[in-house]
């Protein structure tokens, strides 16, 4: 309930402020109303919209510079589509909060990335104006294809969008798709929305490719003069579009020297323009509407454009959490040094203490360096860490190649993207049993980006994967212990989990020490039930066990309770588990992750196959896309947070 | 031991034949033996791997026109590069037959696909020519950029080649891979075998891309002759490398008025070339083996090359079975009318049935038309099967957004292959709920393609999926009623899983009738055992059942067995199961997939989370990748064939 008391006293103030601003957007509820204005007044609603997303993320953290990036692209499309009949497929929602705002969820805007409020990406469910998931990068254009042959299947004269940066731009998705619409009969327009970032700065030779694109101002003139020509010649006509097309590249390609892959493949390119130009976008994009066949339109933006310290530094300001919005100042959150460190960090600086031991380490992340903290050996060690750009896929085989020629990769993707790797874990590295080290960041439940990021599924997919070992460490001194244990000769492909925030243990220098491979601990003894937890939750389950004894006591009932950490997934501990068979007639396990597949699974398959039939609980995320809000909040949803299983500790019939 | 007997049998055969032929081939033990042949021996050489590829797969069948195709490119290769320590990354094993014979496996090649013999694919394990893992498409150029950058890193001077097909290069790692090449400081070279075929033909804008890269004759003698000149004037030199590469592009592009993407992204390229003129081969690998940087060679292939009828119809030749090499007939398997037809067949049938009554399906397939049978589709509805090529992340998604605005696309992708759609189908369905069906044919041991192909891990790893529905059908009847099922409105996300080859009902054209989804059904009652089984392997199950059934008899012991057809992974029958949980105290559950988290640990979840506790063996894959040979050769090693089973069956406590 306090979230939903929290979400109404925000719509109030959120009322108050709007009061005595933003003219013109509060007359918009919809596109409908958008389309009613002159097209002079939309730099003005641009900047309207602009000071309502930087006001309201100072407040309400969220995601910043892609969004105030896309404004005038967002404004010009609701103005020159006919949404929702015409389908506008964002890539990636970052860049989609001035699309929700004039979609409807001008309002509730304030609830975003909250509890029980609207979605922190664009979703079907959420609004018609969604088109499709965009939790994830480069799916866009494969899906906007299947939007555009569906209108051309059902004769709708309808118009499909994709909208897609840069970064996504170099994931294997997004050229499978664009390679695609070259050879499928489709009247898609792509807009390509060049930023030269994606989280942190993109990467790899497609960035070079369009840094490279430049119109030679003649260009345009001259080629439609000679269409206009040949054209009247006869020598050209729409039934040979294709053929025009060629012709026009080919122009193109003598006047300005360069070389278009897109119009190479057959997809009519124009671009690149300011995409900040927002009358300008409007006048291209009414020309282009129309056109038959495929388009790409590329455009230049800045992430972060319209708010000085944003421009100045995106990676900070991707996602800044609360700051000031007159002074540009991001607050701070409560002094660290008290606090337990973030995991990442603990990754971070761990890496790069064994990379300088063990020459043969190097790093290698798919577009999150400052994410995951591989940034902080990247500083030091450039030549040994590689930022591949987002190509999680591409991450895992190019660690693969590299653990075959003898060097050990760390290769740091976060849990749900992994789930773009799955193929490559198995053939590319498992099946070789190289040698190389999977740490799966934003494992578990993460907040506020919600079920497109929640890193639910990773222990179920991997756990029926043969050679892998699968570790998650339940506190910082352990990650750092399993990431010593990982580097070391012939173990394997090694995948640690864990999760996003802060662990439990301030004073996490630990020495590094080898853990034995496959081997749990008993943290607590106890006589009548046995609970087994794996990572990081377990902290949690501690605190249960606590809640559970002590209730136990006060109802005059006397329970002990066990706490093991299991430490590995796989191989998992056929000792300890034996032990817990043969000791204890209750038996609880806790994960963060879905009970479909994951330790509850192994522990019943191993108790089943050795003549073991204690109660077993599985306490973990249900078979259901978990939606967003603050861990905590979560947590008490799944019954995972400390309470809740201190009630099902009590329920066991002991 | 049979196995064992026919491959030494195989091998006496083959050392008879090879005495009276073959003189430079049987003088080649390892490329070492190769290089000391002059030049002008290799064409001879050429032809002589080329008839004993052709002699082996005549008489001992597998991938043949691939391999014909790259008879010259191998020689090549080998003769210019210092293998082993040089690496040679294939990407698809099928074309690399040659490679087998040229490097030590000249007399083990007629055990090539055979249980104990080598191996479909080149592997690590088995030569250490065979520089990396490469059953599945697209991942060379990425593995081989990991091991330039090893070499860098380890400061060897090792050369680094990948050879890809036009077909894998549409996938999206070999894009990812592409993209990363121009970013990272490398020297190696990538060589396109661009033969315009993948299994079927390739398809998509850059097969078109490829199709109009030509060189235009005097390209290559003006580009040297202007960068001599400049450099002696001193405005080139090596260290401008990158400038260079543009600069001649640009000249390139201003020649041919043509845009060239690799160029594009700072990779040097070559060709395009004749692929079967091995001297010429010779000669350019020769130049461009101390070249720095990354570069591209463009080489024109026949797939099915020097042998008529393959390079007449390479789809057919693709994988022929046994045939007369004079002749060039293809022998017929016995007369199908009096088996029962292939689940494949079933499919393909059946889906055109239902598309000609429902216009909203639609066919999608990567790359396997074919292979899955939407080919009888494709032919009499063009307009409405897609073959999208390589590329399943794509293949998933397009269907996706076709589903999102209305259509029934039925996405059919090989279970091994699904592997790297597996985001896409959290992401770009299940979470959507999208009403689209994911045919997963080739699920279960495949047979002769081995560890890389068999579909083992699909139930383990979507069963996690929430929304997904999962279908396995028990023959070809229930095949036709699940497809039929899964089109009728609001079925959401529906995977229907099946085997590759030949099902257990000669009439299969039954009519269409809709399954309750979730409902399993009894197919036998029996009142000691419950057997719970999960598609066609139900019928090793049902046999097994008798087995059992009449040796307990004829011990004196009277077992009496029940056996199941859970038909639904996902939603389990939970009536079904609380009924055996209600009556059973031996359950055993068998599944053609590894026992880690498929039905079996479903089904123990439910006995555990509603207070069952049978004694409960779980029959599937063990955690291990299983090897090639005969799907009874694997099945009786998996301990799944009838009589395993019976065994097991036997052993219960009764």
């Amino acid at each position: 309930m306090a979230s939903v008391c929290t979400i109404f006293a925000k719509l109030e103030q959120r009322r108050m402020r709007e009061k005595s601003n933003f003219n013109l957007l509060r007359s918009i509820d919809s596109p409908d109303d958008l389309r009613k204005l002159s097209i002079e007044q939309l730099p003005c609603l641009c900047e309207e919209l602009r000071h309502d997303i930087i006001e309201e993320l100072s407040v309400n953290p969220g995601h910043l510079a892609s969004s105030l990036g896309a404004v005038e692209l967002t404004v010009a499309l609701h103005y020159v589509y006919d949404t929702p009949y015409d389908r506008i497929v964002w890539d990636v929602g970052h860049q989609a909060y001035g699309h929700k705002i004039l979609t409807g969820r001008r309002d509730s805007f304030c609830t975003n990335r909250k509890l029980h409020g609207i979605k922190p990406f664009p979703f079907p469910g959420e609004s018609e104006y969604d088109t499709f998931c965009c939790g994830h990068a480069s799916n866009s254009i494969s899906a906007a294809l299947g939007m555009a042959v569906a209108a051309r299947i059902h004769g709708e004269n309808r118009k499909v969008v994709a909208v897609i940066g840069d970064g996504a731009m170099s994931g294997g998705l997004a050229f499978e798709g664009i390679n695609n619409t070259a050879g499928t009969p489709n009247d898609m327009l792509i807009i390509l929305n060049d930023n030269n970032m994606s989280i942190d700065r993109s990467v790899g030779g497609m960035r070079q490719y369009l840094l490279n694109l430049t119109t030679n101002g003649t260009y345009n003139t001259m080629r439609y003069k000679i269409a206009q020509k040949l054209s009247q010649w006869g020598i050209l006509n729409e039934n040979r579009r294709k053929g025009i097309i060629r012709f026009n590249n080919s122009i193109k390609s003598v006047l300005t020297r360069q070389q278009n892959m897109f119009e190479g493949m057959d997809i009519r390119y124009f671009g690149p323009m300011d995409g900040h130009n927002v009358i300008e976008l409007v006048r291209i994009l009414r020309t282009i509407k129309e056109m038959r066949g495929p388009k790409l339109l590329h455009i230049h933006t800045t992430k972060g454009y319209g708010y000085k310290p944003a421009e100045k530094n995106a990676t900070v300001w991707h996602a800044p959490g609360k700051f000031d919005p007159e002074s540009g100042k991001i607050l701070d959150t409560p002094k660290d040094a008290a606090l337990p460190p973030k995991f990442q960090t603990v990754f971070g600086e761990t890496l790069l203490e064994l990379a300088r031991q063990n020459p043969a380490i190097v790093g290698v992340t798919p577009a999150m360096p400052t994410g995951c903290s591989m940034n902080i050996m990247m500083k030091e060690m450039p030549q040994r860490t590689f930022d591949v750009g987002i190509a999680e896929g591409h991450a895992v085989t190019f660690s693969g190649g590299m653990a075959k020629d003898g060097l050990l990769p760390f290769c740091n993707i976060y849990s749900s993207f992994m789930q773009r790797a799955y193929d490559n874990i198995i053939h590319d590295a498992a099946i070789m049993k190289l040698n190389l080290v999977l740490c799966l960041d934003r494992a578990g439940l993460v907040g506020e980006d919600g079920a497109t990021h929640h890193g639910a599924f990773d222990l179920a997919f991997l756990r029926p994967i043969p050679n892998l070992t699968i570790a998650s460490p339940y506190d910082e001194c352990e990650l750092r212990r399993m990431m010593y244990t990982a580097q070391l000769p012939d173990k394997g492909t090694f995948v640690i989990r864990y999760p996003r925030g802060r662990g439990s243990v301030v004073d996490w220098r630990c020495p590094f020490e080898e853990i034995p491979v496959g081997k749990g601990r008993l943290l607590k003894d106890g006589r009548n039930i046995a609970v087994l937890s794996l990572g990081p939750i377990g902290t949690e389950a501690a605190k249960a066990i606590e809640i559970a004894e002590t209730q136990a006591d006060a109802q005059g009932r006397s329970i002990s309770i066990a706490h093991y950490d299991m430490r590995f997934l796989k191989p998992i501990d056929t000792d300890l588990l034996r032990e817990v068979g043969e000791r204890f007639a209750c038996v609880m396990t806790v994960e963060d992750g879905v009970v479909s597949g994951g330790l509850g699974s192994a522990v019943l398959e191993f108790m089943a196959d050795n003549g073991y039939s204690p109660e077993l609980k599985r306490v973990g995320l249900p078979d259901m896309f978990i939606e967003h809000g603050t861990v905590a909040q979560l947590r008490e949803i799944a019954g995972m947070d400390a309470v809740s299983i201190a009630e099902k500790l009590l329920k066991f019939n002991i």
